[in-house]
């Protein structure tokens, strides 16, 4: 085998900056290794950070599980994950180079399976070079995060010997309220401390996300009007076209607010909300998202500032589609709502006054993530109201998904011998853009936890932060009666517009 | 004849807007209907308002000159120049419509041809009912325009009867000085009040250039940033790849400046950087201009703030040219520039401190006019050095020709798992955005003079303003030997680019 420093990857770019952040030597051990997560993201991502060359010579992979698996039944299971969902192309040398650093462990999550574990990796420390470095990937539900934690300090496994490290991965839900956050919180603290503790939000990998922050601050553009002077009110969507259909059992009693808004929107909220860090260091980074979060609440009445709805039967593009009562596995008559928008105010300086709407659901119109920034109108008009009739606002519109890349929406002389202004819109697409192909979400935050790099992490606090403003609204909706209906294929409940037309605004139709 | 109302023009759209603007009775007189605007422009332009229906029914079209031409011929010569330069596709019918009102008058300039036209416009006003309205259109040098106003005047045409009304519409060159531009308007004014003067700066007619004033007035986004507090400084660029040919004759002795920055580049100017008139009437809009233009003045040394240059030989694409000193026509010994550029500034609370660059020049590397607001760096950057080594300077550029839109340029992150800042752009095109086709300049500015809408017309103050800014820089370069000489298919002399480097700009590629 060619050492690592003679072996040049044919995919890396000359210019490629990416050099210095190849992780230095460890390996990751997953705990649901079987679950849909890990064969449809985790293993295609650690694939192709393999195939990048972003992993070191002697990564290891375990997997831990209460399959029977030698090695080799493992490594088929791996390969037939990479196959179906790697983004690079197959390469046999880096697989064969990869494979070599596989395990298996059998074992429950709460039994002597840990201490096998435990003896195994100290040997691969020694026969795999991976230097005592180790990453516990827990993409398992949140239930058993205690057992497992327990465990790998039962055994000795959380606590790092000299200069090496231990970290912990852990995936939402994060609780399903305030309380119940914290409560995971501790357990998860109690053993690992916070800074070796990586929560993943899968939104904080997209690339456009990251792009709010340079937009934002390496520009001299659109900071000047980044504030309550010129912006009306900011809506930030996540819109899906489909339904539950075989996630309806472990979507009941969870929800659209709680699966969505609690983690991606509010931290999109956070990121287009928060001051100028004071670099990007993960600390500083955290503080202003901290900061603008403790600033964000959420505004009262709720049966004017809230709406929710249950998608029902209806058309989606030419496909006629079921309604979510009639969904396997989902109790008829439940309160789950499969949409849900909120207003949030953020009391500071710059945001005093302007509203951010967010919304999410499911079954609607198209499946779209887009910020919408809309402005005010202009102060004055010199044109005659008939000019300027097809003049709505002004709108900068930060593209997540699909489409990714970012909109102005302007009025424009229409061509002709008088001076009619009409809405354009002025398009940046990352597609056309770069040629460099964004990273897929999991590969990059894998890699940055093996690198220590937790910009992209929330941290317990926002967590928490963010339940704090969700909980008065789920208590509201929890205690009066049942969401509204709205046909699929639409773009949510009636009530969801009343909460908008309410103060004359609209939702756009991304 | 199927009267006006009946006449229903299948080119018409519905939702056309431009159906209030179809001007009242008129005729319309050409002195140098036989020159090279008249045939390539006028003619055309007249054709395709009355194929949009915007003419009048018994619009009236007398052409004078020298020829001995009857009817017929006049008819015959038009027919020529409107089918080759016409845009809108010739049908017979509106072609007979029109042809019906053509008129040809012999005579000189100084002489009797005068009585006859005065007596001929008169049983027009009866036979076509052009009802004493009459707009006349000197497509002549500057030379004849004391000799044809004192001939309109002698005869009586100048002074409109009762509710008719009396126009005259001139062509650039207004003078070659302030001096000679305010004997030139002393001239004209003397017969026409000023508010009966229309002076045809064709660059204003064009789409993009009203457009400067939607965008900023009619939207929120733009006008916030559009001050000396954001914006470092403009570039104002015409650019065109073509040399003399046989034009080197007449440009000897009037060179890049007084050709192109005297009218069009500061009429740009004056858009770009004037406060919100209070209405969009003439009257408003040119107190604007006026306003900004009294508080524009030349930035000294002009050894340092100025450049010219004349074009050598030089591959333009892939075809070599020759210089200018073997054109045609052309003194070999002449100081005429056919580059020169200028430093303004705008002594305004808005821009002070802000250097408006404005360029022109022939044979350079590619035909293009736009205008680059170019943007201060932002005020700190939270990224490191090389993350963001790539990034240049925000601009908002309006592309006046070709591919008329606006552009954004500003930095986003480059995909990948670090955090890189590339400059990017963000388009829109008017082709893209609009159906609607845009009318040729002097359609809309014809249409104009014949519907008395002055705004995009340049009032003898604003001309004399302009010389006033000019005339110091077009002294000292005539004190200062010859211009530098520039290949052609360049972006010009050195001296251009070092006038810029000076304080650490440059001029853009565009």
């Amino acid at each position: 085998m060619t050492s690592p420093s003679d072996w040049v990857n044919p995919l890396r770019d000359d210019k490629d900056k990416r050099l210095p952040r190849i992780a230095g030597p460890a390996g990751m051990v997953i705990f649901g290794v079987t679950g849909d997560l890990a064969r449809k993201k985790l293993l295609p991502a650690i694939y192709d950070l393999a195939n990048r060359g972003l992993l070191p010579a002697g990564f290891t992979l375990v997997g831990y599980g209460r399959r029977q698996w030698d090695k080799e039944a493992f490594c088929d299971y791996v390969k037939q994950a990479v196959e179906a969902g790697a983004r690079t192309p197959f390469r046999e040398n880096v697989w064969m180079h990869l494979a070599q650093g596989f395990e298996f462990v059998s074992g429950d999550f709460d039994d002597k399976g840990f201490d096998a574990l435990s003896a195994r990796l100290k040997e691969l420390d020694s026969s795999r070079s991976t230097g005592g470095n180790w990453a516990f990937y827990l993409s398992v539900p949140p239930d058993y995060f205690s057992d497992i934690c327990h465990q790998i300090e039962r055994v000795g496994m959380a606590t790092p010997t000299d200069d090496s490290w231990r970290r912990v991965i852990i995936e939402k839900p994060f609780g399903h309220n305030q309380e119940s956050a914290r409560e995971l919180n501790e357990i998860v603290n109690a053993v690992f401390p916070e800074d070796a503790v990586f929560r993943i939000d899968h939104y904080l990998g997209k690339e456009t996300v990251q792009n709010i922050m340079a937009l934002r601050f390496a520009n001299q553009i659109y900071e000047p009007m980044w504030n309550a002077h010129y912006i009306d009110h900011v809506q930030i969507t996540m819109a899906e076209d489909i339904g539950l259909g075989g996630r309806a059992g472990y979507y009941d009693g969870i929800g659209a607010a709680r699966d969505v808004i609690q983690n991606h929107l509010i931290q999109l909220l956070a990121l287009v909300a928060m001051e100028e860090p004071s670099s990007f260091r993960p600390s500083a980074l955290q503080a202003e998202k901290i900061k603008v979060l403790q600033a964000t609440t959420p505004v009262y009445p709720f049966s004017k500032t809230t709406a929710r709805g249950q998608y029902a039967a209806g058309w989606q593009g030419s496909e006629y589609v079921k309604g979510l009562r009639e969904e396997e596995g989902f109790d008829p008559n439940s309160t789950t709502e499969t949409y849900a928008a909120c207003t949030l105010e953020v009391n500071s300086r710059r945001w005093a006054g302007v509203p951010f709407y967010l919304r999410t659901g499911k079954r609607l119109g198209r499946r779209v993530t887009e910020i919408a920034l809309v402005f005010k109108p202009a102060p004055h008009q010199p044109f005659d109201s008939n000019q300027a009739a097809a003049l709505g606002a002004n709108a900068v519109v930060i593209r997540v998904q699909p489409d990714e890349g970012v909109t102005l929406r302007f009025g424009s002389k229409v061509p002709g011998s008088t001076m009619e202004v009409r809405d354009v819109n002025m398009d940046f697409s990352y597609a056309q853009a770069f040629t460099e192909e964004s990273p897929e979400a999991y590969e990059r935050l894998i890699l940055d936890a093996l690198l220590d790099e937790s910009s992209l992490f929330p941290t317990n606090e926002e967590v928490e932060l963010s339940w704090a403003m969700l909980d008065p609204i789920l208590e509201y909706w929890e205690n009066n009666g049942q969401p509204e209906s709205y046909a699929a294929g639409t773009w949510g409940p009636e009530s969801a517009d009343a909460m908008l037309s309410r103060t004359g605004r609209t939702w756009r139709r991304p």
